[in-house]
């Protein structure tokens, strides 16, 4: 059976090279106008989509499910909507394939001009939001990419409902049927067979927890665009307002804290933490925070647990902080170097020197420099819908949107040029 | 041993991500002048250096190395004074650290700013021509990035004596020693640690024959910066005037046969062919090409030997031609798609419609259109040295110069913003 599971794999990555090549030459026009009729056709079938999802959250608790996941699972109308008004959003974009990035003339009057092109097959594997399956292909095929989508077997229903419908509307259009597929199959060695497909499949990205990511990117033959998630510091230095830290470092911590863009830990300038420390305390714990502190915060903050390295390693992903006060900037940045994951760092300092001193030495996808964390985000930053945010430092670092799920391709015109 | 080695290697790779730390904070000024400086130092020891690579010509027999593997491995003060001169033009490049990418200001006044910025520590493996020693170093090195470098060992005494003088530079300008390591053995095991230690290198980039290439991306555990030697065509279309196609045919077969960017095969309109095939072959006959071609070929010109498939797949990297008469440009386009390497692509045609369809449909790192081939070259589409050209088309295809060597970070810069 396994050796027939292989040659199907096979066969969806022969079909979505063959549809990439279709897509690469769609007009934005005709890619918007999927988009948008995509949009309606969820909209109108919006009953059976739900009905669908009610089946996976039915069995949600065979998949032995927490509470956190089976909501996450849960398409409300609301949800379904929002992934609606995605696609509308993705429709307005400006399309990236195409894109002059760069260009000039040569002294020799060679025009040199740089394209954006698709990649050509996106391998996307994601586990329960079944809105990512309306995102995904919303993102790929307006780059010009063909998508094979592989969601968790707990979505399996909503998947299929959502997919059927995306699938259905881009003949109707004159596109491929075969640009966007979604694996059928909740066999997990699927997943196996398609990390091997270099040859069809020119990029995977793994969006789902750090176990999912780390099997990816060993088994892969394929470039991965990896997103861990985050460990974000907030350090405070010497002289920063308190009522503006406050605001800031609760925003960072509890504005949605199981995303990656949350911070897990607060450093304080010990002389920021003669005045600040409690009153930080007191506004966290006020808003359902934990603390978990160094010596020094567990000592004036009762209620405080005294924090362990694995506490400053971890990734919380809900209403927890480490605190640690430290001598000043140089021992925050060898903090950060030592627990970060290169996600988002950020400083609130009232000093020039301080602020450049920490953006150059911290290796970071982003620093803020007295601003939240919370704005390390493809919206935010004005890329409009990302992926993901990028942990990597090759080919695309911070929020991917949809020129980082693009390639490009260099147009040298001449009037017979030859080399001298 | 096999043990020690493991250990060494991560010693060195260590050293290497210390170094890379301060490295990306040396200013263009200092690391400006120890290029000047290397420049200086390879001029004024270039006896010893000549010396050093006459040892490694005499046992190149030992090696079994062909004439032209030879010739590749000599160096001459010619060859010398030019990678003296690359050094200095590194040097006159702009700084791709600290450069700004993209920037502008959000809607609420938070300052997004996208920054050049190191990727780390680089592993560079390559065979025998030396001058890549002098070159790599120099790249790696004003891109803020440490480099790990392994010559053949056909060229050990020659990329040792260049290595100890450009690593001696380093302390003088208040570098790290450990910037630019070479590695000090032959043995090749060596290359199977490193390629396991994506803990302390970025990237590794494999410049030689395509055997070395393919271990290199099977066995690296880091993203590989691959470029693949060339099977680059020349499609000459109906109506192109046949002197223009002659001098473009000539150029990119003849200036430089053994390079990436010459042509491996004409593919003729039969229109055109039926005037241009034998003025075309006469041509490049006279200039010491050996024609394989098609049976339309071999009918109309004498001497021309039949061509095979394998001719067509071959980069002959010699005077050696294959020549194929096509209906047109989608069979010129079809027949790429099935042997090209997606390096450079060529096109010569009166026809805007057709140059517009072929630059479309064909899948390449550059489209040259009624230009030659050869452009397809860093100097050539003025980014100054090169590395490589890239046939891969994640993170960088084409060319890659300094800025190819580089990541991102975000820089966002607020007065106390948080997320709504």
């Amino acid at each position: 059976m396994s050796m027939d599971l292989a040659e199907e794999c096979r066969t969806w990555a022969i079909s979505a090279k063959a549809a990439s090549r279709e897509l690469a030459l769609a007009s934005t026009e005709v890619k918007n106008r999927w988009l948008l009729a995509s949009a309606e056709r969820l909209l109108a079938d919006e009953v059976a989509i739900l009905a669908a999802n009610a089946r996976d959250v039915a069995s949600a608790p065979d998949f032995g499910l927490s509470a956190a996941s089976i909501d996450r699972l849960t398409l409300t109308p609301n949800r379904l909507h929002s992934a609606v008004e995605g696609l509308r959003q993705v429709a307005s974009l400006p399309d990236p394939i195409g894109e002059v990035r760069e260009g000039h003339t040569r002294p020799n009057g060679l025009q040199v001009l740089k394209i954006g092109v698709p990649l050509g097959v996106i391998f996307f594997l994601y586990e329960s939001r079944p809105n990512v399956t309306v995102d995904a292909a919303a993102l790929c095929i307006k780059s010009g990419n063909a998508v094979i989508l592989r969601g968790g077997k707990e979505a399996q229903h909503t998947n299929r409902a959502l997919h059927e419908r995306l699938q259905a509307e881009l003949p109707k259009q004159g596109l491929p049927t075969t640009a966007v597929q979604l694996v059928p199959t909740a066999d997990r060695e699927a997943v196996g067979h398609l990390l091997k497909l270099n040859e069809f499949i020119d990029l995977t990205i793994p969006r789902g927890g750090e176990s999912l990511i780390r099997r990816v990117a060993v088994e892969a033959t394929m470039p991965v665009l990896k997103h861990y998630l985050g460990n974000c510091h907030l350090y405070i230095d010497e002289g920063y307002p308190i009522d503006g830290a406050l605001a800031i470092a609760a925003n960072a911590k509890c504005q949605r804290p199981g995303v990656c863009n949350a911070i897990e830990t607060v450093l304080l300038h010990r002389n920021w933490a003669e005045t600040g420390l409690r009153p930080l305390a007191e506004h966290l714990m006020k808003l359902g925070v934990e603390l978990r502190g160094c010596p020094i915060t567990c000592s004036a903050v009762p209620g405080a647990i005294p924090a362990t390295d694995d506490d400053y390693a971890a990734e919380f992903l809900d209403l927890i902080l480490a605190v640690k006060v430290v001598s000043g900037w140089p021992e925050a940045v060898e903090h950060i170097a030592r627990f970060g994951s290169g996600h988002t760092e950020a400083i609130l300092t009232p000093s020039m020197a301080v602020a450049r001193q920490f953006a150059a030495r911290v290796d970071a996808a982003a620093i803020a420099i007295n601003a939240s964390t919370r704005f390390h985000d493809g919206f935010e930053l004005g890329l409009g819908a990302e992926i993901g945010i990028s942990t990597d430092k090759f080919h695309a670092r911070g929020p991917c949107g949809l020129r980082e799920l693009t390639s490009t391709k260099y147009l040298l015109t001449g009037d017979g040029h030859i080399r001298a």
